[in-house]
């Protein structure tokens, strides 16, 4: 979609990729074969750009800093990736900034997290500082029995947190971007409905009366960092209203994908306005209400049917796996309801 | 921006193409060289692919005849792309269903050329039968030296249509759609500029009382086509309000390039959906108001500026040639003044 969005704007998007038939790949005559776990690759691949950016935050620290970068622009900045991608460090970052988010604790062996476990009553999820998503490297821990299934988990040399359970009433999300320039724009705050820990649906807008004392923090904290790009933070909205941030995501994200139809920018478009200095306005939303329903592999696979009310946007993955976010489905109107009932009646129908 | 189009909805665009550097070309790995003139390429082109359309109706009608096209759905079809090709064709359709029109005389040889014009007293546009687009291939003449000049183009043998000039209050286009399950819809009416015979800025949505009445004869004239796809009226609104067909293109067009940013759907999207045999909804507009303004190269090559009003769609022209269009860029609105001078601003900075 970042791809797409490049060509439109009329830059030209080069690709490092393992295979050319990733998504990414096949929408771009200039797909480079190489990986992003080898420095060598990413050197050789970024002789042929200006500016670099990144689909995802998991290409490890190592890696990154073993790369000259002297001769492009990234954004966000390798320091930026470095913060962000471990959970620990990102605690940190939030902590600092006075941003509300879940008590935790570093574990790094089984006897801390039998220790601290505790602090939490068994309330409680285990997080790998690096890596994790969609659920993977997450786990829920409300008794001993849970505990010792993750004991093995300590034979190998990772780092964690464990982070207190928020008994959450809404999950919520925003996408916040911010230039070279240090200008800062948000995109509608959106609720999000996960489903065996993926994000299943997402609707907006949304609103919390502690939105704008949590976007002050933010664009603070984002000026800290000298960021620059598109990134969300995941919120919990507790029983009494308050915003607590679950995790932030340093790069275009699945909560937002609702803004290539019902924003007058998406948020693909406005990382790379970000990355190049564009000045902004904030992207002016087109629809009263809006829906966004992720199409997510089967045991069967997807064939796309004849008909579908709203805008679908297919990632063309060469394999559907179950769980896999293959594509989704953006609705505009004026009722969330029956946007949110058209939405997901298209997908059974798939 | 098909290509672009065609991915997102989970299509695989295949491309044929002179060169690896064509716009349509650099958008995925599915470019294979060839030539449009070249009957055995489009053959051989078209074993990749299932469904098959067309950028320009300015394949030769010969060539198209010479493919065995069996294997594939095309649209629109080759029958219905041979008359509209063929301005003496599209003219006789027109006035088969009594959709208003210029009167026209077919014309073959200089001596009919200097016996028609007479008719017309000397306010008539010579345009070639095949091949003509903005302003190439057409000829105003007033007066008899205008005449004289056009006596060298009846050396080759080709075919023209002399047409009485149309002294227009406005000139106005419109794009309908017609599906595979005989659905049409139409976009809304817009107000084009023309400048040296080509597009220079477009804005709508336009009204005109007569607009009913031609969208009822036109929607009989397609399903006597059975037409499928996107087609494009320019029209002439005289002093008298009265709508005039000047052209009718066969495919997506400049004139409806605002829907990109200004209607739900795409016109290159309805024109998948209509081959598709995907059931229609009328598009619905994003705003009060669009305006689509042309970039057009000039003698020095255009620079993309740091920040832009509006959408901007590039079309990565492999050469910037004075005239040729290199992209658009939509704004939307509620007031069409603010919006054009806006748009006409930016193009000024570039």
């Amino acid at each position: 979609m970042l791809a797409l969005e490049a060509w439109t704007m009329g830059l030209e998007p080069w690709v490092l990729t393992e295979t050319p038939h990733e998504p990414a790949a096949l929408v771009t005559q200039r797909a480079v074969l190489g990986s992003i776990r080898s420095s060598a690759d990413i050197q050789n691949f970024i002789k042929n750009v200006d500016l670099v950016t990144f689909e995802s935050e998991l290409i490890p620290g190592k890696i990154l800093s073993e790369v000259d970068w002297k001769n492009v622009i990234v954004f966000p900045s390798v320091a930026n990736i470095r913060i962000l991608q471990d959970r620990e460090q990102q605690k940190a970052w939030l902590n600092q900034h006075r941003i509300p988010t879940a008590r935790h604790f570093l574990v790094t062996t089984y006897s801390d997290l039998q220790r601290v476990v505790r602090e939490f009553h068994f309330q409680a999820v285990l997080k790998k500082c690096f890596g994790g998503y969609d659920g993977y490297g997450t786990w829920k821990i409300q008794k001993e029995q849970d505990l010792e299934e993750l004991k093995p988990l300590f034979e190998k040399k990772e780092s964690y947190i464990l982070e207190e359970w928020i008994p959450f009433q809404r999950e919520l999300a925003i996408v916040l971007a911010r230039n070279t320039l240090g200008d800062v724009v948000h995109l509608p705050l959106v609720e999000t409905h996960q489903k065996d820990h993926r994000c299943d649906w997402v609707q907006g807008p949304a609103k919390n009366a502690q939105l704008e004392k949590f976007l002050k923090s933010a664009r603070k904290a984002l000026k800290d960092l000298n960021y620059v790009g598109v990134i969300a933070f995941e919120l919990f909205e507790t029983q009494k209203k308050q915003l607590l941030v679950n995790e932030v995501a340093p790069r275009v994200h699945n909560s937002a994908h609702y803004s290539m139809d019902a924003l007058e920018l998406s948020q693909f478009a406005l990382h790379l306005h970000a990355g190049l200095g564009f000045a902004f306005e904030k992207p002016k939303l087109l629809a009263k209400a809006f829906v966004m329903v992720n199409l997510i592999g089967k045991r069967d696979p997807i064939l796309l049917p004849q008909k579908l009310s709203g805008t679908l946007h297919w990632y063309h993955k060469a394999v559907q796996k179950p769980g896999r976010k293959l594509g989704h489905l953006n609705l505009l109107g004026e009722n969330l309801k029956t946007l949110l009932r058209k939405g997901l009646q298209q997908r059974d129908r798939l």
